[in-house]
């Protein structure tokens, strides 16, 4: 099968032919419908200090898809073959305390599809059987890749009460805008967000945003103080990972407020934690990964009900053979998200 | 009478003597019986630049205190003539939208006695009637003048869940002693209390600390994730404001461990939300004052049944007129809390 | 002034010629621009049993209204003359432990205007400065007085977590369809609603129910079942106080569900506490009054932000002098609420 | 090997020889070394309503135990062979709504030891590998039995906040103390129990009672007001299923209080959700099972740390041979747990 490889140390990826994976006793092997690109994948790609603290090449990369069951283990419950199914990315040990609690986010032996094992820019994978969400056989392609990312986005807005506040979304990527819609389909009442893009913050008034802010042309802080006739937010979604919208999101951040903080930042940063934390009387949540498995039925349930509509988040659709066209788009910037298809014929949208 | 003030921009206090306290309609006029010295006392008399940016001379200083009622205004409810009370210290304003939903430890009119109005280091004050809470007539005039000072720690310890976990104590201060007694009162597991101050660490167990640690000659991180097997601990209690024990705090919390931030950092820090916060999927609660009521009531009920005894906390016992040498005393850091009384025959324990 | 008063022991009410009313030092006094009707008011013209136990004749009835501040007490905070307000009619003691720590709602010496003190069916009425909420001026006055009965819908539907979830609404009285409209502002993901008046279910459909349901005619249980696919309901909302809907509520409810009560049961019922609480782990909650004031701050936003409105539930209205048919109307069941004007000049709308 | 087994529908159980377990591919043989009696095996052994209802003879009963691992399926994971665990009698599918969101203990597919498929009065015994909790290897095989049982009493104290409150536990069999010893070590201030019994008084107090309450010779609800001047209790943990302990505790409930219901009604009863809720502004949690598995993690925590001493509960130790006379001992009420070694050499302590 084909498959997108890091092949060695060093920047860049290959497509390489590689036999058809194994498939364990607990696993599912599906054939890739399509697989979408994450910031991640272009960090390995790049080859920056934290891929090459993380990966070992020879590795198919990739870990954003969803794919049709052709095969199963022979201990492995969960989807029939032909079903069609989004993947959990991170494959968990259902043993530690913190997968035996409810915390399966936090595993602490987790391994990530595309990261710590073979991941799914490929024709096939061999997955958990847990890790297979079962999809409404007529998802499309394109969203039901989305799954895993957009659980970022509901992890994050759910974790803060939004319902009935005032919400500011810092950083508008494709996680950002589908935290914005997320956001309002939980009762938001005003939501707020900012990115250096402008073509980031159509795409967020296309999700919900009620007003949009540039920091390169508004003054963030006194723009949302006046619109919160000076109060300021109910709650940060903090989706950037950028120290000045981190700055912003804090000062703006009403005195008993809440913030979630998704966004990495590359290194440590200078943090005022007694003004920004301690004065307030702020509580602050780190958010990683996606809350196994109450995220995925939120995400369900949102989608179900039309409560959230991903579609225009979908900006660009490629073969998986134009892989590298598909980074160069993703890395531009001027993009939602990048949807790949191992089969062209099952590309749900003109593409490239 | 004579009073303790802040005469002049510039370090030093002096005794003065003083015209009696108007006493305003909602006010009770107060003889002061004990009051107590805390670290933002001593920041007033070294006139520090936080002093300087918030206390306009001349002011009476001083804040902890205990005192028998002795005149009221014309429409102030709350204790009897001859009642003892201690005083909470923040005067909120009852109006705002945070005073009026629960919240009144972040109003954004609060005064406070010894920094926005005068305060309590005086033979006399007048408080807002509803900021005087009455005592047990038996109580020691210096554990009565400890309790705001304790509702910090009461704070602290409430916010995260502490009941059946394991706790880490950074800063072993009066208020990080206290807040080890109420981690214990309220259920507390495992107690790990570390200050560089070997005074202050015996102290940290005669309060209840199960282990201590002193960083200029154990390695924290290290023996907190031994005793924990690895895990690290489920509660941080910030109380040093220093940015090695926020540091060795981060670092041993587990993940999905909640942070509970009192002490003040004297500016902003270098600080990893990525691997602090983020990574973690933790909770950071920032805490300010006293929320009022509820810590106070949760404060009484404490020392009534017994579950709290602060009585280890009180270690110097001055004349008022003696202040000079129980501010040294206090900067030394070789004490608990250092209590002053008006009058020396007042005293519930021999003076130094 | 003239006044709608419970003149002695028995059915009925009376307008009657009253002096104006005395203006305490802490009150304002309010010219009455709309009064509506509630339950309760029926309640005391009937001179049912819970009546008779809680009145004491001669009497002022009514409790929900807005007015225009005319005068104020020696001592009143609060709103300026000329201030449109809404009331707040558990006029609380401020002082209690409940008062004090964010319960107010709980207060243990609540008096209620028109039931423990005199109410608002009446052209003037002396309120406590603090029960006086500060409405926007250009707010109809059939909805400003609206408010205190909108907010026992918005505790309601606060207290359990609609957002994102499954929701059945038992009994779709004035509350009830508000409680609809505030569970969709706050991002419920299904909402059905359930009554014995086709009116009331025309009305929960226009206040946002996604499937109404009639007991005369439909089965509930199994509808409610079948619509959520065996699951069950997420939360219930109980706003009839009928012992069958109850039991159809707390059957539909899904294991570790949520259920919020505010609908008053006559008398005790035969009720399972087994099957339904403890076997199915739910959680249940008894709504009482507004949470003060953070349900007002809630209510505010809602209406500001026009995520709620409230003119559907308007149906009717009528001269103060027309009090007899008003209270024909509200007792018929078919209506939304009721609204009377003492000064038939200020009606926003046509009078029956 | 022997075992003792409900043989055909009726009273009575009977010692039989039966071939030893199959041991499932997921699952663990274990040696059963002691176990304990439930009132849920008294039911089963008269052959009440509710066993008729649930219970399928030819079937094995019991469900608490201790054992150690003997044997293992080919894909069992878990604790290796010789290792001591105590078993959780609840085995899950992990794969429904609830199991993947932390809440198995709502498993829609549950089936019980001893209930539902076959149990531990055994000297063998064959269940899930994830159902097999490791224990210290020096922890006494009648403590070790316990931990079912007693995380129930976790569970139920663990659900409303006890730390620093008030709290009625009404219903003194093991379950009941436990959650006395639960709630003392979790930190609540006082304690008050009830039960008919004196010998089950006596045993409450030494795990940790303050005060205790016969209502055959003390009006519990004036006593619980006086001694809470009035207030009331903040938290009740009813573990009785006695409709007069029941009404006894929700009155005393203060307002806002919360309760936790474990005891099994053995029907509905009249119930004034008005007066115990909804004017109370109260909540209720039914509680059942054992959370999974953060009760099983709170319980290690517990008796690890000495926070919680089993041991009194442990008054009566019976060969399983005579296992007639154990449970005439249980169903006499004068006892703590009863616990049956089926190999008397096991006995931690003289057998009766």
């Amino acid at each position: 099968m084909r498959a997108v490889v890091k092949t060695s140390s060093g920047p860049g990826l290959e497509m390489v032919d590689l036999p058809m994976p194994e498939v364990g006793p607990d696993e599912v092997l599906l054939q890739v419908k399509a697989t979408s690109i994450c910031g991640t994948d272009l960090h390995i790609r790049d080859w920056n200090p934290w891929a090459q603290a993380h990966v070992a090449p020879p590795l198919v990369v990739g870990h954003e898809m969803c794919g049709v069951v052709v095969d199963k283990g022979l201990k492995a419950d969960g989807p029939d073959i032909g079903q069609l199914v989004s993947v959990e990315s991170h494959v968990v040990c259902n043993r530690c305390a913190f997968c035996r609690t409810g915390k399966g986010h936090l595993c602490e032996n987790t391994r990530i599809l595309g990261v710590g094992r073979d991941g799914v820019y490929a024709e096939y994978v061999a997955v958990p059987a847990s890790n297979a969400w079962p999809d409404p056989p007529d998802m499309p392609y394109s969203i039901a890749s989305l799954q895993e990312n957009f659980g970022n986005a509901v992890h994050t807005a759910s974790v803060p009460l939004v319902s009935g506040r005032k919400v500011l979304v810092t950083g508008c990527g494709p996680v950002g805008v589908m935290a914005i819609a997320v956001a309002r389909a939980l009762g938001a009442r005003l939501i707020i967000a900012s990115d250096i893009s402008d073509y980031r913050l159509d795409m967020a008034r296309r999700m919900g945003a009620d007003l949009t802010l540039n920091p390169r042309v508004d003054d963030v802080i006194s723009t949302v103080m006046d619109v919160t006739e000076g109060e300021g937010i109910d709650v940060l979604l903090e989706m950037s990972g950028a120290p000045a919208a981190i700055d912003q999101g804090f000062t703006t951040l009403k005195p008993g407020g809440e913030a979630a903080l998704l966004g990495l930042t590359s290194s440590s940063m200078d943090f005022d934690l007694a003004d920004h934390i301690i004065f307030k009387g702020a509580s602050v949540h780190g958010i990683v990964g996606r809350r196994l498995w109450i995220d995925w039925y939120q995400m369900r349930g949102l989608l179900r009900s039309g409560a959230v509509d991903l579609t225009p988040v979908v900006t660009h659709r490629f073969a998986l053979d134009d892989f590298e066209r598909a980074f160069e788009t993703m890395a531009s910037g001027e993009c939602g998200k990048v949807i790949m298809f191992p089969d062209p014929a099952d590309a749900d949208g003109p593409l490239e």
